[in-house]
């Protein structure tokens, strides 16, 4: 009765298992995994690798087979209503090698604290560069330990291989939630009693729409994640991008699968670019091209992005032909660049014209392939590039890796329209995908800095204005389906207006709270009241005041220890928590440098975060032209990029209908 | 230039009176008032009052013509295009008398520590029961202090007269958000690798939108003032319904507007309904009826609920077909019922069948106007009615007055069935409104027990479910408007996984804190995993476990001290903060009852405030059925006012075309 007691204990603690804080692999919460697991979904023809795991846990709650990997597992596919087929037969493939490596984990945070993690011996192996062309129902079975089998349903969407827009613009608020967006247009809009007297270009969307945000194996997500999720209809694990996270120890020999752009210059040779207020190698920029496990392998995925996928024979995408952001570091030679070289150097060679500030990214050419990295690390935010404009020269960010600061600086706005100009061109007649990310909403509400986080959600919707109005011009609009969303949320809202003065000059930390006034003592947005002295010339759709006396306030429900006093922060990006001296490392605390004035609010993460975390909130999707329609409603953010590809008629019928890079291979490691 | 200087000084004090914590009245930030102020817009047709007020504060900052206010002012109409004409000539009115009050009020914090308040002198009339009937914009202009004028422009807008839906179900989530609704996904549906296996009835809906819930005076709204914008069209200020909150002492003399159901019985004599999980005389539902500038006058609004408006010629809204809820004590004879007496009775008398249970509101017929009231208060919610059952034991709430608990309860799906019922015989070809309030999402959300406000968001999915079934089955579906909305939020968010042993574990509160997992910790929810013994029963599309090991972390951005673990309150709805003996009256910190195993949170509100408040984000809107398409994209609360009525057909082009009451008079106050 040894075994069936073995395997009763093993059952129950799969139950547990399903919700813990950490996970053995995500999507593998039996013994067998296969990515992409159960519940896939597939464009007809578009590029994957799948991978088979057999874990044999040693030691642990799930410790099985004394450790040892059943080697022999097998795997089929049957399309509903056929027959099972050995996997590499189906696909006509050779039988790929077998694989052996381990990893450990812990199992709660009970074995964490104890430091007893359990460690897994793993067999496995790799199906490279495989596709589905027919739509339907497939059924992939890993049969394993005799009697264990994994099964996983895919599901190759409908097909659809008619162009119906030239152009897709797709526009990511990072972080950017509904709350947000509210608070954003009370602090740039001016209303009269109660009726705004100007809106957000977000309001005058004819569609709107919701996506979920979740992770394939955790309901939070990141940005790479759920980047990756909206460029190829595959979610994934926190950090990942364009693959399924494994367990092997190597963070690039991970399932991938064919991204957006990778898909439209297969099949339409169209033209692609990329723009971002972040480090062009942050996650939202460089999932587009991105194959990796781990987001933070930056320099890396530059590479790829450069020169597409090498470790195994995969898509070439031709590199972005316009490429705009920040992240200087991994282009000039240096510890943070790939292998150390000068990648400035090898986007000039691939024929780049190579920008790095603003008055020259303005004279670029349109005929030519575009790099514009304008500094190190994100591009500084909107409200110290227009309003408090003396904090510039404080940054360390000259893109040249020069000591000083970067002074002559795009914006969104500036970055979005040159790249508009040049993909319009390069594009022609196959015409553009264009992403232009607004980055630091969501890295500003990590900081709990709302103020710097809502400038740039104006800064975006703003581009957006600015975007369709240019679009009109070029006489483009119609052609192009414009889609404004985000990746995932912050717990963040306003629930009140506060009497700043009133706050600083109270002595205690309750006495402070009185200042907050919520229902009738709310009050009236001050951003929009001109003051005397006071104009940041900033334009329209911005406020003329982010200093009044009577301030939003604002909050989060999950946050570090801070100090609140729900003021500007006009010396720069703020600090909210930060660790003390005598106190362990890692162990974080309202930051005495931010807000003295203010009161102590004790938070609700773990002491080793230093700022707020993502949520779960679904976010809004903002839609106009081709296929408009078809946003609307509530849908997951893998749907986000099916509809795109449906519009931009992506569906393969068969492999000889888009450029087929030859049989697949396998070779050596990208790293 | 002793009065240059003091008229500059007082419109310097303007632009910091219009942000301040408090008002002098709100609508209202010169010296002259005209209420429906500047930007208000009507239904052609509509019936309201017209309220002008001339201020002279004797004191504080804005004292003015040492206190007298000019009694000699006049007031013009003009519409656009057309001659100035005397307001009374226009409206073919007799002249009403001139009334005048004084009030007073803090100018800021600062003047309240010092008891200092402003005292205002008003002199003002009203001229009741006006309508405009032709489409157009049109401009009031108040003049007074010889050179003084307050201008406001009304729009009429267009004329709709056609009916397109014979039916309109409008439910309100009272308090509930995009956010709210992910998490309510999330506990009541299973995912599998990211994808849900069933989803929520408001995910199916074909049309989405957000409205912007803002006071016309503040941007944090309550649910008085935002149900009353979503019934009339018109937004107010807090605690006001179906009135512009006036600066006069009588809360039943303030100028009003007409609600969806008096035009609707008016024009098409329609069937109406109301049923709400909350007192029947709460915001939401009595708002449809109620004209007040105070919510709280609750056995009053229930008397204007059955006989209509009765102080002033009004529209007779012939009292609801259908009303279900709770509130008892508004009806059986005692000090909060309406001058003491027996609404039960005067209900009876007016032909109303009564239903004090769900067993006698299951045999109600069909045919008879129907009154049911369940409980004392608010109905227990859906987490105490279907799991914690025990708990319904501990409240003293028998409908009828008497000690005791009220046992047979019906929740939401009963009260909505049931009322469609009744409407669909009552209404006949003339069709029906109802509408369906799920009224403690936001109850159980001020007291940050987000299981029992997400059990109460599950239910009223479930009703909506239940409900289009029930439409189909009786044939109605197509004929039938069906919207579902909230009416403000509260900035409450997900944003992890707790390991709750672990945090009831630990000893001290920042240790506590390491139990919240984010991003990759997260993990998957429990909530819909059977555990061995636990099952509620509580059918599908409900979690299955509400107090899994690991639970979902939650937060909001506004909350008094509080105490988290983050698990269900099996006991009993929450309290999270209170008086502690030894400490000032309305002085609350962390309810040291409140879950003694949890770390302290110090809020971000002012320290009299004992639960958590509104917050300012927009709010979704789910459509289907006739006139959905006009249901998408951004637009204000008061917008579902107008789309709703123009799908009713409810403009009318002259008086004739609704039964009028005959001519506008004045008559005793109604308290």
């Amino acid at each position: 009765m040894g075994k069936v007691a073995s395997l009763a204990a093993l059952a129950a603690s799969f139950t547990v298992v399903a919700g813990q804080t950490y996970q053995r692999l995500g999507a593998c919460p039996s013994l067998g995994c296969v990515l992409p697991p159960d519940q896939s979904d597939f464009l007809p023809g578009q590029y994957f690798d799948l991978r088979v795991e057999v874990h044999a846990p040693v030691n642990g709650s799930e410790a099985y087979n004394d450790g040892k990997p059943d080697e022999k597992f097998s795997v089929t596919i049957t399309k509903e209503g056929g027959k099972a087929q050995d996997i590499a037969k189906f696909f006509d493939i050779e039988e790929p090698e077998l694989e052996k490596w381990d990893f450990s984990w812990y199992e709660d945070l009970y074995a964490e604290d104890a430091d007893a993690p359990s460690v897994v011996n793993v067999a496995a192996k790799a199906y490279r560069r495989l596709a589905l062309y027919e739509p339907g129902t497939y059924h992939v079975e890993l049969s394993y330990y005799g009697d264990k089998t994994t099964r996983a349903e895919w599901v190759v969407r409908p097909l659809a291989t008619k162009k119906k827009a030239k152009n897709v613009i797709l526009f990511i608020g990072d972080g950017m939630t509904t709350n947000m967006i509210t608070a954003a247009r009370l602090i740039g809009h001016k209303s009269i009693n109660g009726k705004y007297q100007s809106l957000l270009q977000l309001d005058k969307f004819p569609v709107l729409g919701h996506q979920m945000t979740h992770s394939l194996d955790t309901y939070i997500t990141d940005s790479a994640n759920s980047a990756s999720a909206l460029y190829s209809g595959h979610k994934s694990t926190v950090n990942a991008m364009g693959v399924y996270a494994d367990s092997s120890p190597d963070p690039f020999d991970d399932p991938k699968v064919e991204t957006i752009v990778e898909i439209l210059r297969r099949v339409w040779d169209s033209a692609w670019g990329a723009v971002s207020t972040a480090q062009i190698a942050d996650a939202t920029p460089i999932a587009l091209t991105g194959h990796s496990r781990s987001r933070y392998q930056f320099g890396a995925l530059v590479d790829q992005a450069l020169n597409s996928v090498t470790n195994y024979t995969w898509t070439n995408q031709k590199g972005p032909d316009v490429w705009f952001g920040g992240g200087a570091e991994q282009f000039y030679p240096g510890k943070d660049s790939y292998k150390g070289e000068d990648y400035y150097a090898k986007f000039a060679d691939a024929g780049y014209d190579i920008s790095m500030n603003k008055t020259s990214l303005l004279e670029l050419g349109n005929s030519s392939k575009a790099l514009g990295i304008f500094c190190r690390s994100n591009l500084p935010v909107w409200l110290d590039r227009n309003v408090y404009t003396d904090n510039l020269a404080d940054f360390t960010n000259d893109p040249t890796g020069a000591e000083g600061p970067a002074l002559d600086l795009p914006g969104l706005k500036d970055m979005t329209l040159k790249a508009i100009d040049i993909l319009h061109k390069r594009g022609g007649d196959k015409g553009f995908f264009l992403m232009a990310e607004g980055a630091s909403i969501d890295k500003q509400m990590h900081a709990l800095d709302y103020d710097r986080a809502l400038g740039d959600l104006l800064e975006l919707d703003d581009t957006v204005r600015a975007t369709i109005a240019h679009l009109k011009a070029i006489g483009e609009l119609e052609n192009t389906l414009v889609i404004v969303t985000a990746d995932h949320g912050h717990g963040f809202d306003v629930f009140g207006g506060v009497d700043t003065k009133y706050l600083s000059e109270q002595s205690t930390n309750r006495a402070k709270r009185r200042a907050v006034g919520t229902y009738q003592n709310s009050g009236l947005s001050q951003y929009t009241d001109a003051a005397p002295g006071v104009s940041y010339n900033t334009g329209a759709h911005f406020p003329v005041n982010w200093d009044p006396r009577y301030t939003l306030a604002q909050g989060f429900g999950a946050m570090p220890d801070h100090r609140e006093n729900f003021r500007v922060h006009k010396n720069g990006p703020r600090t909210p928590a930060a660790e003390i001296e005598g106190f362990d490392e890692d162990d974080n605390f309202a930051n005495p440098e931010d807000n003295p004035d203010g009161f102590v609010v004790n938070g609700t993460l773990a002491t080793d975060e230093a700022s707020g975390v993502h949520s779960l909130t679904d976010v809004p999707v903002f839609a106009m032209g081709p296929c408009q329609a078809s946003f609307g409603g509530v849908y997951g953010n893998i749907d986000i990029f099916y509809k795109i590809a449906s519009c931009l008629g992506l569906g393969r019928p068969d492999a000889k209908a888009g450029g087929d890079p030859g049989k697949p291979s396998c070779s050596k490691s990208h790293e």
